[in-house]
Parts: C-alpha cells; structure tokens; sequence
C-alpha cells in the first residue's frame, strides 16, 4: 500500500473543465505524461496521483484533493515542494492550499527543535509575549550595528534579529559584523543580568551557510535566522539537521504569497522543515495580508501535530508600539513581536523606548491566553 | 558613486497612491525601515533605493523604475533576488518585470559558459534546431528507464533529460540509475555513431548537487539540469562555477509565473546565472503562457547582451509532432525542441518516432533563420 501525501488545491474552473483539470493536476504532480503511455502496472496504481475529492467552493471555484505517493519525495525537502508544487506553480488557474502528510514524512522532516518552550527558555519567559526588533539599515558600518544592538539589549529586548537585507556585503562583512554584534548583546546583558538573544541571518550556499553557523556557534549564539525561499528547503533542512541545538527563525522573503497559501507555506511547511520562530508579514502593517489569515497562520504554528512542537508565530512589518495591545489581543501570549523600523525612529531614546515596548508587552500578556485559546475563542 | 541595478515593476495603483507606493518599494527593497530613523547621510545618499520613473501603463497600472546600490547584492545570487524582489513579492499589487545590471553584476556571475554555441558543438548540428525528450514515468525502475534512453539514442534525439521528477528515489536512486541510463546511451551512440547526450537533473542540497554532478563527470557526461527555484540561486551559482565545463539545463519547476515575469526570470536572470539551456512551458500545451509572451522569452535568451553567451530557449511542457513546424516557424533554428509524453504514447515503435521527430526537425529548421532574426520578423 503507497502512502499517499493529500494536497488541497483551490483551482479556478467551469463545472464541465473541472474533472479533467483536476486529474491534469493529479498527473503533472505525479508522472507528467500521458497516462496510456504508461506501461508499468505498479505505476498506474502506486505512483500517479489520484484524484480523492473535488468541491465547489463558490461559481467557478473549486477545492481539489489529490492523493500524491509519499514515496515520490523520498528524504529531500527540495523534491518535497517539487511534487506538491513545482511544475502546477506556473499554472494561473491554481493555488496550493493545503497539505496533510503521513507519519513518514513527518518523520523525516521532523518540525521544530525547540519551538514555542525553547524560545521562551532562551530568554527565561515562561507565559508572557515575547520581543524582538531588527538591526537596519544596511549600509550601515559594523560599529553603528553593534551600537544598536547593544540600547536594543539594554532597553531589555528578549530578541534581536539581522535585518534580511544584511547579507556579506563588503561595507559589513558577516565575519566582522556578527561579533561585534554578538559582543555588544554580550556586554549589554552583563550589565542588566538580562537574556536578551541575537539571531543573525544566514545568507549564501551552503558553504557559506555552514561557516556563518560556525562563528555564530564559536560566539555562544544559540538562534539563527535563514530565508527558506531564498537558501532553498534543501539548505534549510542540511542546516536543521546538522544543528540540531540552535533555534531557527524564517524570514519571508520572496513567498510571494498569492500562489502558496501562506497559512500553508508558514504554519505547516516551514514548521515541519524545523522553523522554531516563523516571521511573517501581520496585518495593518506595510503589507496585505488580513487579520483573519494572520491568525490562522497563527494556530497553524501552534496548533497541536501529531508530536511535532508549536512554532512561535512572529508578526512583523511595519509594527509600531501603539499596535502591541491589538496584537497581544489577536495572538494571545504565545507570540514574538517584532517592531524594527518603529522604534529605530526614536534614535537617542532607544534604550527607553525599547525598554516601554518590553515592559508594556510583559504587562498586557503575562495574563492573557496561549495564541491557539485565543484564536479558538475568536 | 554608487552604480545601481534598474528593476522595473508593474504596479496597481491609483494616480493619487503611486507616488507613495513607488517610494515604499524602493525602501523596502533597500533599507527596509522609516528614513527618518536613519542618521548615517551614506546610507541615504548611496543605499537607499531612488524611484528613477513612474509611466502609467494603463489606467490604475504603472511601470515604476528604482535604482537599487549593486554592493547591497554583493558577490551571492541569493542575495540578488532577495534585493531585487524579497519582500516585495509578497505584496499582491506589484510585479517584478525587469531589471537592468550593471557592469560589475555582469562579471559577478557571468552568464552561460558555453550557450548555444557549445550545446551545438555537443550534439554536431551547427545549424539546425535542436531536439530534446525526457525520462519518464517516476516509479519505473531503473532498467526501464535506460532502455527509453536507449531507445531515444537510436532514435537520433540530440539530447535526453531526466524527467525533473526523478531525484533520489528510493526505487531508483540517482547512483544507479544515472550511470545505467548513460551507459544505455553510450551504446546506442556506439551502434548508430550519434552524438545523442544525456541530462540528468540534479536534486537535494548542495553536498548532494555536488555528489550527483561528481557522478555524471565520472560517466563523461557533459550537461546537467538544475532545478534554480527549488535547489536555491546560491547553490546554482556554486554549481556553476564549480564545474565551467558543464553545460547547465534550467527547469522551470515553482517559477509560479504570475509574481515574476516570466521573460524577465528565464530570459535574463536564469542565463545571467548561468543556465545554457532554458526549460520553460511552452504556448498551446498544458500551460497558459502566450505565443508572444514565449517568442519575447526566446528572443531574451538569445538577445546580444554585453558579452555573455546566448542561451538556448527550450519550449516545452505538452509539445507533439505535430507542433514541429509551427514551432520551428515561431523560433527559428536556435531552439531545441522538447517533446516527452508525446514520443512516449509511441510504446514499442519509439525508436521509429523518433526518428521521425529528428529528421522532421532538421528538414524543417536547417534553413531557418536563427531565432533572434525570426522574432524580430514577427
């Protein structure tokens, strides 16, 4: 008996083209040729992906199931998104909406290593929201990004992340920037006794990938933050496995989101991938995504999975301070808020506004639910 | 002074919003937060992205041109995307539609290493379309497989393509089924004295890219499909460089069209890479794109561009014998052709259809023009 992957598809169809739309899809996902060239019995039955549902969700719009072989991804997490994915990507007409895969797969893959509880361990809070912001703007010399780093780290901040857009470029080298960066978090939690973490991110081939973990081990860090759509799942997957003790953050670059559905792409597939901390794109921000989805992207990450640990859900761009009653309300206490450009607008008074953002957080969450009680409640 | 790339996005807007949208691109793409929260006058001056031009396209449309810093990219091709389109890509209101490199871009990574000119020299047809067919279904085991090679070889094709399904399945793992479909091959060329190659498609991370390429060396092999969107830019351009003697096939799988113009993804950037040959879907078969929108991609990969090679267009994706003539009529003699699926439904008289398919392609193409010079005829 094949173990079969069930994808959910939204497809955009006339009641008379669906079922055969549906079934191009089930063998595009699957051998991609014409299934009477097809002379091998066990492919007929085991690999070609079988059409299990289809429903009609509004006039002209259609939820497609495909039952796709779990054995035709093996143990790559590239050649995952390929057979759930790939090729139907370039098609107009469909979105990738959903998932459900067999203990198999979810075995391989193995989600988050540490999760909500390993997060909040880091930065010794138990049951409150936690904290993050970001080091910018690129262009930046090192001594001005560890400058930031360390009035983030004073003003009490649990996280402090790289900016994406810092790669190795040569006016900041990765080599040179992230100690620094490192040392001045350092100096600042021995004057405060705090626990505040930095995450650099990752950037590059997996060469790169690989060292850049290295120094960030050889400096004590124990989170790093990659782009999965950018470094590749396959990169993602080698850099979980082989670090199984550092907490890995996602970045959202380049999801593009209209083709993935982004409660999928977040909450299911970059958690079973390992993602430990997921940023993403909150609502009311910079971008378009709605309060509602962001909120099922939430209880994505953290709903309970077969075994698989909760994900911290990270809403981000263009929060600003005044958002953080509203946001705690929406998500519950098992969130990261991430406000980077909103309090680097306060320049000398960093270290204040820093410290308010932390301490106002603290007190609206200490008291309020996990996010998955909130979102049910909704 | 500081040299920028010029990425063009097609923006929804209206009259009264695009000025303010333009310039959140431009900052999203490049210091990600609030200017007036900058204070180093270099950053403003030097790496913040600059609108250069808004032209309304058509009514609540907009062609907007930003000037982004080249040293914000650097030396990484993850980097490159991440900056030219990261973020952004998110936002359902804006495409990425084009960009222009400056001369350091160029140099950084280089384009094809041999183009069309050495897949011609390969196969021995210096002026004539090219053909193309591929290993399917996944599922069949690995004698299967090299007997179709086998077969293709006798037929005469020019070249072979893994299936991009085929990876590292456990019912054929890539260290054997490589090596046995390059055998098959081998000895079809001993018997007939073609020229016909093989292109096994490469997957998983890098150590397995590099092992799987390692392989394909040891067999005399001299082309390789990679999959840019799923294995990750960095790990193309490590790939690349590693092995300058390798022509490299790029396939389209998860490009998901509608976010990136396709001309613009496979035309430029995917050569700007490296990619010899361009694998994407070609009009009237089981995908959406145009027949101008193709012959506008073709004439993007081949297009003189300051000293890097042309690249060869690979329309396929659904293509039938039938289609020869129109094809060869729509892009000249710089294409190769790529029928799969439909040289397979010819089961046991394979070798004599494609044969067929061969001579068909070189009678029709021989005294075509080359593709440029047909589209600019269009």
């Amino acid at each position: 008996m094949t173990r079969r992957i069930v994808c959910t598809y939204h497809v955009t169809a006339d009641a008379d083209t669906i079922e055969s739309r549906a079934q191009g899809i089930a063998v595009e996902q699957s051998v991609e040729m014409p299934l009477p060239a097809i002379t091998d019995p066990r492919v007929m039955d085991e690999i070609v992906g079988q059409v299990q549902d289809i429903e009609e969700m509004s006039p002209g719009l259609y939820r497609v199931t495909i039952g796709l072989a779990a054995e035709t991804v093996g143990d790559d997490a590239g050649q995952l998104i390929n057979m759930i994915y790939g090729n139907t990507s370039i098609q107009p007409d469909t979105v990738l909406a959903d998932a459900a895969f067999p203990p198999e797969i979810l075995e391989t893959f193995g989600g988050p290593r540490h999760g909500i509880a390993g997060l909040r361990a880091r930065v010794n809070a138990p049951d409150r929201a936690l904290t993050c912001s970001a080091l910018k703007p690129q262009g930046l010399p090192v001594p001005g990004l560890a400058d930031l780093a360390y009035r983030f780290a004073l003003g009490g901040l649990d996280f402090i992340k790289d900016d994406h857009g810092l790669a190795n470029q040569r006016y900041a080298p990765y080599a040179e920037r992230m100690p620094a960066v490192a040392a001045a978090v350092r100096k600042a939690r021995e004057e405060t006794g705090g626990y505040t973490r930095y995450i650099p991110s990752l950037t590059g081939g997996l060469d790169q990938l690989r060292d850049q973990a290295r120094i960030a081990r050889d400096e004590g860090l124990d989170c790093l933050m990659i782009q999965p759509m950018i470094c590749g799942f396959p990169a993602m997957q080698t850099l979980v496995r082989e670090n199984p003790d550092m907490a890995f953050f996602t970045h959202p670059t380049m999801t593009g989101a209209s083709r993935i559905d982004p409660r999928f792409l977040h909450g299911t597939l970059f958690r079973l991938l390992g993602g430990d901390a997921l940023v993403y794109t909150n609502h009311g921000g910079r971008f378009a995504f709605t309060r509602e989805l962001c909120m099922e992207l939430g209880q994505r990450a953290t709903r309970p999975w077969d075994g698989l640990k909760p994900a911290m859900p990270v809403p981000a761009g263009g929060m600003t301070l005044d958002r953080v009653p509203e946001m705690i309300a929406c998500y519950g206490r098992d969130v990261m808020l991430l406000i980077g450009g909103g309090l680097l607008l306060a320049k000398d008074t960093l270290v204040e506004e820093t410290r308010a953002f932390q301490d106002h957080v603290a007190a609206l969450s200490t008291q309020a639910p996990a996010a998955s009680a909130a979102a049910v409640a909704e």
